[in-house]
């Protein structure tokens, strides 16, 4: 699959130029890519609030409010984990929309249960109900977080939109 | 300036595993691009906790536990909010050594007294002081924001080191 980040991130700045909304990121997989592509655009910093990058299961706890109970039912890469983050993210950075990414970008710690490519994206609105997708992408590491990447962004153009 | 931040990574990675220490990020003007450098090398999981990106100051404040008078008094791009967001993702992250950049990465943005290109950066390690600098980086936003990454990244080094 081939990803076009700038062309996506550039889409992603025009609808929250259109709709005067800001957002935040909580990454995971995507280790910070995310962050990265939209602040390669100069002045974004008016819709973009930050991002929260938690690689340990004690920043999804302490700072994103994910819960232990799902951590431990479901595992870091789950639904339920990109749902608590996507809203954790959008409570603590205080902004309208974040969007969440857990998964594995390998090439080590794929299961059988959970392979490499295997990710989860969430994106969560004030006032609307949070959406989630299992995604299983495919390629080296970088190009598994470059999907992941393009397509939370646009999960997040999607939500905005609606 | 000509950076080269997969030997840097590399060269910290080393590091980390000789000296068995956790660390995380707390990144203003380079957006996640620490994070997302770090995390291109699988496996560095075990070392990495993760970054906040703190675009806007409110972000600074409710999750890195920056002090509103500082913001205030010597604005987000100081010696000061530098060090006290180094401190503060050191805290919450609860990792060993934090890094923190707060600059002005341009094209826009930038004024006499804080001019495009200005970046501190500042390192906190759990009993030890937390060191500071003051940078004037030129080029382009992406060498700018490349150039702090590569600054941070040596700095963290050389803290551990030490």
């Amino acid at each position: 699959m081939k990803t076009d980040l700038k062309t996506t991130s550039e889409k992603l700045f025009s609808v929250l130029s259109e709709k005067k909304v800001t957002f935040g990121t909580a990454e995971s997989c995507t280790g910070g890519l995310i962050a990265k592509t939209v602040t390669d655009l100069s002045g974004i910093s008016e819709y973009y609030y930050g991002t929260v990058v938690s690689y340990s299961n004690s920043v999804k706890q302490n700072v994103l409010n994910v819960k232990e109970d799902t951590l431990k039912q479901y595992g870091a890469v789950s639904s339920c984990t990109a749902v608590q983050m996507a809203e954790g993210a959008r409570d603590v950075l205080g902004c309208d929309y974040a969007v969440s990414t857990t998964g594995i970008a390998g090439p080590t710690g794929g299961t059988k249960e959970k392979p490499v490519g295997l990710v989860y994206i969430a994106c969560a609105g004030k006032g609307k109900k949070t959406v989630v997708t299992e995604n299983h992408f495919s390629g080296t590491r970088k190009e598994i977080r470059e999907q992941a990447t393009e397509k939370a962004l646009n999960m997040l153009i999607e939500q905005i939109e609606k």
